[in-house]
């Protein structure tokens, strides 16, 4: 295992302390429950939008949190969901008189923790829902999955919920936002190599120098069918057929598409891949409205990368292009 | 090889077209010169800032054109210098009354194909002045390199020239600046893994499943040692040693700090290296003013990090400040 590691133990709370070190006037980490969250959070005036998961995404979900996204990430070990009482200790800590939304991509581990959350924070009078994410039209049913799963697409739901959260929206009207997005959002993803957990130390699963996983998860669950590497262009197409014949999206509509770096390969190749989709959706007669290109979430260091589409209308596109600041950044 | 790749001769002009594509409001993309330059350039108000190196090291540099940034990027195939007819040829396309700047980084092939550009712009009577960036604190001379090498740091230098031609300074004072940006950076690097470049399609340099390069170049140049994989702590301790004494910063200072990704690192080890630093530096005594974490200057897939330290005053922090929009960006 190559990487710059100190004790796999402390992978996840070393990366916790640097995000919160890199924006001391944004952001706090607190490590009693393993949380990063946003220093002017709860705010009487917003509800708190709260998302965990395993770690190993990044910059899902901790990088996330700032302005205009995540009040707050509660994130797990490598891999793993996170901890039902740290997701009810991050609730209570954000609940806001507006209410807490909490975001979560559908793996049973994580609907678990979360549903225990919600119901043990309603008991103490937090109004607080739960939303979630199901993008991966990859597979129905997976190894850690009833339904499909939530990859990259969460990405949206984050960016319109925290947009209309800093313009005051309630949480019923933060429901239907979200749950609107993720019904026009699709995403399926190929490995080109698997990834190795810190803890681990080794390769998370076998994969031949010639081969791929088409429709991988994002925790190196299998997909649709392992097939021999082949072209960018030919990868891209398997990629896009399945994403839009899924919703299905057709000639006029907008949409936004993003290509997301699974941890290993280079924004470069993923410029290749974009081009090219972004010239088979104008073959379709579909438009693209909004250019995502670049690491959204990934799976540790998995060269590998995915392509979502989110179908635009104005309320959408306002959403997504309202502002926000958040550890994951250039400038 | 598994990379996303058509046909490796076409890497880079994939690439660019598919940056182009993905922001059709504000850059363009010349095959005829194989440059990618602002949409709104050139303009009579404001200094051309042109950068060119090898491909291969995005978002360097062809990912950081745009408002504020660079006015055009000139890139070569991966790890070659630009050819010198190309970036004469992007000279005149970007030239504007106010003069034009080219940015380049410290190896010889870069260097000549800019010199005799220059020399060649100006017998047509373009203004034109090259500033040479040389951060690398590693070695002195290179594989191909003269003097010192320019890697990560140049982020600093495109940065701040960019947002001093934006607010309309002149050339000598872009060169005034670019030059003190460059005299306060220093950069070093570490290789966990060789990289592969398309048209080769296997590793550049053989190193061991637990060996480092440390001090490694941007192509894969060795550093100043072969040393055994061991901890993110120490790995970080000795690139900050080597930044730190070579300028040398001291207490009292004030820094910008970047951990930069190589490629093939995910985002969750670089934040692990920043706490490090960032608490290492607290107990020299020079405070963190600035933080920067993720990919700025790569080299294909290749697992490794750098760190670069920028010593700020008022002037260069303001610039660093600015405002910028470029195509690695997250929203």
């Amino acid at each position: 295992m190559k990487k710059f590691v100190n004790d796999p133990k402390q992978y996840v709370p070393e990366m916790l302390k640097g995000i919160a070190l890199a924006n001391p006037d944004t952001l706090k980490y607190v490590p009693a429950y393993n949380l990063i969250m946003r220093s002017d959070s709860p705010s009487p005036d917003r509800v708190s939008i709260i998302q965990g998961s395993g770690s190993g995404h990044e910059p899902a979900h901790v990088m996330t949190v700032g302005r205009g996204m995540l009040d707050a990430a509660c994130p797990g070990d490598v891999f793993s969901a996170p901890p039902m009482d740290y997701v009810y200790e991050t609730t209570k800590l954000l609940a806001s008189p507006k209410g807490v939304l909490l975001l979560v991509n559908n793996y049973t581990g994580d609907r678990m923790a979360f549903e225990m959350a919600q119901e043990l924070s309603a008991a103490d009078g937090v109004n607080v829902k739960t939303l979630f994410i199901d993008d991966d039209v990859a597979v129905q049913d997976s190894t850690y999955t009833v339904g499909r799963r939530g990859v990259a697409g969460n990405f949206f739901v984050m960016k319109a919920v925290g947009a209309a959260a800093e313009q005051g929206a309630d949480l019923d009207e933060l429901v239907r936002i979200g749950e609107k997005v993720d019904s026009v959002t699709r995403t399926m993803g190929i490995a080109l190599t698997s990834c190795t957990p810190p803890a681990k130390g080794s390769p998370l699963f076998e994969i031949g120098d010639d081969e791929i996983e088409v429709g991988v998860g994002i925790h190196g669950e299998p997909g649709r069918r392992r097939a021999k590497l082949t072209t960018a262009d030919e990868m891209t197409d398997e990629l896009l057929d399945a994403v839009v014949n899924d919703l299905p999206y057709v000639a006029g509509d907008r949409v936004a598409l993003m290509i997301n770096g699974l941890g290993g390969t280079p924004i470069s190749e993923l410029y290749i891949l974009y081009g090219h989709a972004h010239e088979r959706l104008t073959e379709l007669g579909i438009t693209v409205g909004r250019s995502y290109v670049g690491e959204y979430c990934t799976s540790l260091d998995m060269a590998g990368a995915s392509l979502t589409l989110v179908r635009l209308d104005d309320e959408i596109e306002a959403l997504l292009e309202a502002p926000a600041e958040i550890a994951a950044r250039i400038f």
